[in-house]
């Protein structure tokens, strides 16, 4: 195979992100060098179809760091020097740092291209790695002043060719959109659920689905975020700052027990829907009012099959789903989200075929 | 039908919770009357089933005041004087400022019983009602120094025949508890939202399902939001400073640009692995450890009743289900939550079965 960025890629470190890329090249017609500080989980990256856990014997046509933030300014810088790939590019979550110790270790790389695939995981290891995983996802690539056209190219055709869709933007853009994004809701979350050491354990108990998604990031890698951020910490502070200050302001007002509380909250639950609405919605574009439909279901082998054979009996395109479980039995409502104009055909058709369904 | 707790409900307020009460005591067996300030409302929640739209001709054996949290008060005082019930309770978010109120207008009533069902939906009105709202949930019982023990066991019975589980405690215990668990999550999660009106709208496109699940509830409707924070403010704002001020000492340690910077971010991340953890696991049992399994689905009609179908076969149990819609295109991943034990064979059925599946 030839293309417009050419054949030959190292993956240097096989985790779930190098695996994955591995994969996607691989699955593009690649050919797919694979190393990593544990020899072993490069092997197990190549059993999983990633590519060949060597070496490449001569020079590649992109040379992808897929390391820690930590090392990812001395393994690109590394990679540089050793001329493997003319073309050198990280992974990483945040863009400046690494930058800055590229230019200090190999200034003026015409060859370096910082980049990140806006797609992962929370879990890690390259068991979890997918072929699929940058499919239609954004890859941001951050060119430097000294980043060459040629380079920019290659690496637009690699991108596009492991089925992500390449956005171009500064470092310094890149790393405040994520501390907004990613790295804030990430310690927001962590903080959330770190509030609950405090309570008393059986009032923790009286927790609903909302606490739940609330701080489902919180699961992460301590490790992982602690590298991230400490990477970012500029950004995330002034992120952490427009988050806390506002809630700290309004316990201050709630203190007072001012006649203003009640509006200070409606003022920010407000800003708040205004702010959920920028958020991208299904497959990319605007954010599409959808109808929920709730139908009770048991926990039982089977159940979810002739739930959905039912609603696809009708026709009626699930745009998304989620489970509520009930509190302590094999029970739960499967809230069935659709167009509004198919709510009351659905809840009709289901009602019919004997399960409890109900339209919002 | 007789039971240890009558016959006989009052429901005053149809909304959400007022008719899911009705739908839900209506199926116990009960005679239930509804009234509402909104005539219409009141009639549209006869029309789903919880009872009859008129005034009861007698006394009653229960009578609820599901009304907003600042109506509250003055309404369950209003029932207790007009002695149409011997057991009058309320299904506010908050308890001791009702609790408060009624204790000024209707002085050492022993018939007097505040309650919260925890459970609620995003969506409100009589239409999102549901008999089966209540099932397996738990319901708070909150009484005072002057309820009887009739009242209290009156009060056990009905919210049994909901299908809830009663649990008592004190009002400051429920409030103190509500504000960790619903109230600040509430404020953080519409602080985070908000404050994507800060960044740039194409950039706010980089974001993932983490920023989506974390500020799910910024959906919430401000007003009843302004509401129940207002009613429970001395506890919100302690909340709100156990989260945001470790953010904000975070935040300045990031900015001194330190070498602790790292270390602050793993503890903070390590914390909050562990708040989680105190989570209620599903079905309301411990936290049980779940293996998940990735599969590739596109966006049409059937798609998951196929996938379901084919799970099922296999004779494994999806504990959980959850989608991720890939970004710009009519492909996604549902990620099927299963006992670790299944998650290979599931892997095996699913691939032999055409789908690109993969487990962690």
């Amino acid at each position: 195979m030839t293309s417009d960025w050419g054949d030959q890629v190292l993956v240097v470190g096989t985790g779930l992100i190098g695996t994955s890329i591995g994969l996607a090249a691989t699955a593009a017609g690649a050919t797919v060098w694979l190393t990593d500080a544990d020899p072993g989980r490069a092997r197990l990256a190549q059993s999983l179809g990633a590519g060949r856990a060597e070496r490449p014997p001569g020079a590649v046509d992109i040379a992808v760091a897929a390391v820690t933030p930590a090392a990812t300014g001395a393994v690109v810088s590394g990679l540089l020097a050793s001329e493997v790939s003319a073309v050198v590019t990280h992974t990483c979550s945040v863009q400046a740092q690494p930058q800055r110790e590229v230019e200090q270790l190999a200034p003026e790389s015409s060859g370096f291209l910082g980049s990140h695939p806006i797609a992962g995981r929370e879990v890690t290891g390259p068991a979890a790695a997918r072929a699929d995983l940058f499919h239609d996802r954004a890859w941001v690539l951050c060119p430097t002043e000294y980043t060459s056209p040629t380079t920019l190219a290659s690496m637009t055709g690699f991108v596009a060719s492991c089925g992500a869709h390449p956005i171009v933007m500064s470092a310094a853009e890149h790393d405040e959109a994520l501390a907004r994004t990613s790295h804030v809701p990430q310690l927001v979350a962590s903080a959330l659920a770190a509030g609950l050491l405090r309570a008393q354990p059986q009032r923790v108990a009286l927790a609903g689905s909302g606490l739940r998604d609330t701080t489902r990031l919180a699961e992460s890698s301590p490790q992982m975020w602690g590298e991230i951020v400490a990477a970012n910490a500029a950004a995330v502070a002034a992120g952490l700052r427009e988050v806390a200050e506002p809630l700290l302001a309004l316990a201050d007002t709630l203190s007072r027990d001012d006649e203003g509380a009640a509006a200070a909250v409606i003022g920010l639950v407000q800003r708040g829907r205004e702010g959920r609405r920028l958020l991208p919605g299904k497959h990319g574009g605007a954010a599409v009012p959808l109808a929920s439909v709730s139908v009770v279901v048991s926990d039982e082998p089977g159940t979810f099959a002739r739930l959905f054979a039912d609603v696809a009996a009708d026709g009626v395109n699930v745009e998304d789903f989620r489970v509520e479980h009930a509190h302590g039995q094999p029970l739960g409502v499967v809230e069935l989200l659709v167009a509004p104009a198919d709510t009351s055909r659905l809840v009709r058709a289901l009602e019919a075929r004997g399960w409890d369904a109900a339209g919002d």
